[in-house]
């Protein structure tokens, strides 16, 4: 069995879980990137080609992650002949707002909210969000007064929501069918340029991701995060059958509350920071590609490789 | 043998290095929190309950954490029949500014200048600290000006200290009765609600303690706080014998110098950040929650388990 | 054979990687940082000793780092007759902006734009650089208006450069002579005194180093660091011959595009912090600190030392 995926987001992740579960790997790759992936041990089969369609027809087991729909759109996915790890179908759900609220009101989970512009307040400050997952880049922070002026330039479609100053956490979870359990592997922050702001206050800076780095939760914090994890997968469940299987993350701003910001529909990014929270559920380290390439091994044990893939 | 503790705080990294020490392990949880705690492989047994207080009576070894003093009290605690991990007169130290800065000046250790009211100059910043472990919730910093109005509307012993600007670190250390050696687990900064201001400059965040990340510290910082660290024994010896048995942290303000800001007079919350420093002293990953299970191995294998439980 | 270090900067990683390699350690270390360095199981010699000069005259393979061009001298390590680990000419590279530009420009790495004092604009921030590796110390930024001031009192070699708000990245590689290999091992951000404008923004902080912390990096930046990492292991080889062994890093200002900053020119500090992309080339946990010593374990098998020894 051969597992496969495109390199970029977290494919060193995720083929280095493959191997440590003792899979066969094949990684596709620009030839402008390959210097680097070839460097490592993590892909046994390198396919070197501009077109990263070409995994819609692989024979392995298709791994997705935060490029494919920016490579390979949702028609393709949705259409294409390879098997995909994961319900193919929930992979839309973080690319539109509208999506997005519905994953989140079904579940119950508290999110940002939403102003309209005849709210705005000229001395406030607000959070202009662009639509679907963009590592961050094109957002932007302004006061009201700013606004009709920022707003005009802008072509994509956004919205402006309340500004928390607060932390921003990024947790990251895994259902497994096989299990029947939801597991909470680890959380991130997210290093983003703005951060340049830290050192010397500057100017607005953008909020594009440079990386992330683990943080260990305040542990009084974790049932809640977990209770809406659960209340996630239950409700996607409904809306969109079977519903998740594997990995998730639920975004948050913190200022002593939970407030949800969006949610990625597949591996997130911030899972490639260390995190030691795999060993709650396993006894050695696990990390989300890991976690991933197990629970295809349990699966194919179980004669049951039907129920993780689509 | 079995290790219990209350499901909180740093629970999670307690009861996985019992198990990584090979002890069943016991877990009391309130009902709210279940689902999380049940969710993983860490308690061999369960005890689901709102009363915190049935492990005062537990049969196990009590591993006490920082939310023990809240739930159960220091007069609960000194008289509680169960046995409890580590010298349980200590934990009180932490809890009073007066207790705290005769523990740190008998240790010779610098501390942060306390601020008379009329030593208070109206444009400087001040740090306005209130007392006991809080995790930094109802700490905040105002400018001399502000001082009067603000701590007027507090009702929460507390005290006025310069405000350093800099880098706060926590310093994890381990003091083996057993091996009659002092171990410095790791190091790691609060993840704060104020550091939303890193991207941009707002207003008075809360210091509330959202997460840890572990540091790497530079190198030639490390004698300096290894001395302190002694030091810090060696004044416990004779404050409250017999002294330290276990876990502490000490808390350092830095800005090219260290200041303390603090201690906990048990594990701290912030060792639940990944560090590599155990491996400075075991030939294996050794976190300070798999340390106490490693102390009590070692001491129930020497027949010496009545020097690190009270 | 025994690997000797200086007790310094990151000599407990180089020890901790000998140790897992096998091999016997010595380290040098001053009277007053013995209590810490003998605390740990990492030395199975220690020499302590105010005359750091000793270790010139080791017998053993020394492995240089961040502070020894400060203790012995660029002239001192150059002539010594111990055997060092890499090519000691290497070393001087990193302490001149003569030999910095000229290193990064030989490898065609974009670096950040120095200012000359009748560009300098009143309004603009600006970032002083003090010549040489010094751990951030000195370093400060001030407005265009402010600099004759500033500089007037600055008796150090110096330069003015553009200031970029963003994210400051270091990036760790080993170049291996014995596989013909360059592997990307780690990144990290530093920790600095500044970063507590955070959480309040306050003044002028120093850029001082107090520790670092590891980041994983948005997987689309990797190929291209590790193209940059290439191009600098090829300058080297014509500039340096017989060029680089072992470790270096690149830093680097990110801001949406990289902007070289500097490099070290042996192991950086900030390999300290916790990483995982050495298992992209092992199937072991792989710091720069058990790298060094892999290497020679690699060479010594393939009687092939003379290679990266000078």
């Amino acid at each position: 069995m051969i597992i496969s995926t495109i390199a970029s987001h977290s494919s060193l992740q995720i083929l280095l879980g493959a191997k440590d579960e003792v899979f066969r790997t094949r990684l596709y790759v620009k030839p402008e990137r390959k210097a680097f992936y070839a460097s490592t041990r993590l892909a046994d089969e390198l396919v070197v080609t501009e077109d990263m369609g070409a995994i819609l027809e692989d024979e392995g087991i298709v791994i997705p992650h935060g490029s494919f729909v920016a490579y390979l759109g949702l028609e393709g996915i949705e259409r294409a002949k390879a098997k995909f790890f994961g319900n193919r179908r929930f992979l839309k759900w973080e690319t539109t707002f509208e999506l997005q609220d519905k994953a989140l009101d079904g579940a119950g989970i508290p999110r940002i909210r939403v102003i309209e512009p005849d709210e705005v307040e000229p001395e406030k400050l607000y959070f202009v969000r662009l639509e679907g997952p963009r590592g961050g880049s094109g957002h932007f922070i302004a006061r009201g007064e700013e606004l009709d002026e920022k707003l005009g330039e802008l072509k994509e479609p956004h919205r402006i929501e309340e500004f928390i100053p607060g932390v921003y956490l990024y947790v990251h979870f895994f259902y497994s069918p096989i299990l029947g359990r939801l597991e909470l592997l680890g959380v991130d922050e997210r290093v983003v340029i703005a951060d340049g702001n830290a050192r010397w206050p500057v100017k607005p800076l953008p909020y594009t991701i440079a990386g992330n780095v683990g943080v260990a939760l305040r542990e009084s914090l974790l049932p809640r995060l977990y209770d809406y994890g659960l209340a996630f997968v239950e409700a996607m469940k409904k809306l969109e059958p079977p519903g998740i299987i594997g990995p998730f993350a639920l975004h948050f701003a913190y200022d002593g509350s939970f407030r949800a910001i969006g949610f990625a529909s597949r591996i997130d990014g911030g899972s490639n920071a260390l995190h030691w929270y795999g060993r709650l559920y396993w006894n050695e380290p696990m990390s989300v590609g890991r976690r991933i390439a197990r629970e295809i091994r349990l699966a194919i044990d179980e004669d049951r490789l039907g129920e993780v893939v689509t």
